[in-house]
């Protein structure tokens, strides 16, 4: 099913095993990076390189773990999301080594960049506009907020935070502070909430349980949002 | 440069002068109602009801004041609007007329329903989902959040709500009062935040001020949120 190819990239030395989608016909295109949930690189963030490849963007799925590492389960995951979560500077450093493969590559030459993630990975696409990083558009879908240990620096990205209003990991006074962070550091920024939705609406695997699960509904209003704000960010 | 005319219709045997402005074309179409902001129905409003009209709808702009009275100035619409927030059924029952005689117009037979208002407009939407009226869509644009003075009834209607992340008349805990309020009684809704963004962001004559003012930015992007959802929420 999938088009795209495992894609290796360097991250200040280290090896990661990116995923790489290309639309069909010659570019140059716009790319997105697809940050991932907190497994890691999987296959659901490989089919959405290939849905957002098939709208004409170049696609990179992330390895912020590196070295192609995909939890086997919860356990492993939040034991790898922690190391990470601990090193706030090296998960941004991770997204700056993926901007920078992307911005590199002959598809995108001279095209605007956009960067999206689920979870863990909406936190690090935060991150990667934190720290000041240069791209045009950015979305973070059940992302989480906290701010992070450096110092945030002013964004260049516009942002687009896609949420569930129940959602356990981004209770209302998180999104308030992140709004307010927003405020002060970014231009251009928009919160979509959904209501009566919970974390991980986008993905159909999600265990069920107060605060979190999938929603179909939430999942297409969110995927319609984000390919509109794309749409309208990284063309012309 | 308007395309409607001036619409009739009884509200408790009070005569409401609004504005009806029809798709090209046979119909029945889906309808919607357009709430005005506090001055009254102005041809701001009605340049809305052209504009939805124009993408195939039956659109009557509201006369919640009634006689067809519009404030002359930000005095005698404060003044105007103080009546209608003393007697809050009063307004929902002008908002409920209103829907009423748009479900009975031979052009939207069969059809579903939709509303929309700006500001004080928007409070009106809220209080009409508030009463339980039987429409499938609302869209409260810089609306005014506070509780009505009757029992809220379960909801019928699926809401979008789109403000300004800096508008005075609904900052931060009264945007989450309303998501919490949302929550209990509404099963389908959905809060869009412009960052950067005050009040009346929909109006070119806007006074600008520090929580108020327009953004043709957000203003382009409420509408275009809000012609999606009813084109998702009231057609099939």
């Amino acid at each position: 099913m999938t088009k795209g190819k495992d894609h290796h990239y360097d991250a200040d030395g280290t090896t990661c095993i990116g995923y790489l989608a290309l639309p069909d016909g010659h570019g140059p295109f716009p790319g997105v990076l697809v940050s991932p949930a907190f497994a890691g690189l999987s296959d659901k963030e490989r089919a959405t390189c290939d849905r957002l490849a098939a709208q004409g963007y170049v696609a990179l799925g992330v390895d912020y773990y590196a070295n192609g590492t995909l939890a086997k389960d919860r356990e492993e995951a939040a034991a790898l999301m922690a190391t990470l979560q601990s090193d706030r500077p090296l998960l941004a450093s991770r997204l700056v080594a993926a901007l920078t493969e992307l911005r590199g590559l002959p598809q995108t030459q001279g095209q605007k960049l956009g960067a999206m993630g689920y979870c863990f990975g909406g936190k690090s696409i935060l991150d990667l506009a934190r720290v000041g990083a240069d791209f045009a558009a950015g979305v973070i879908l059940h992302g989480v907020y906290d701010a992070p240990s450096f110092p945030i620096q002013k964004m260049k990205a516009n942002l687009l935070v896609c949420d569930g209003w129940d959602d356990g990991l981004c209770p209302p006074d998180a999104k308030v502070a992140l709004a307010q962070e927003l405020t002060d550091y970014c231009d251009d920024w928009q919160m979509l909430a959904f209501g009566g939705t919970g974390h991980a609406f986008t993905n159909p695997d999600a265990t069920p349980s107060k605060g979190s699960g999938y929603s179909a509904k939430a999942d297409a209003r969110s995927w319609k949002a984000l390919t509109d704000f794309f749409h309208a960010e990284l063309h012309g």
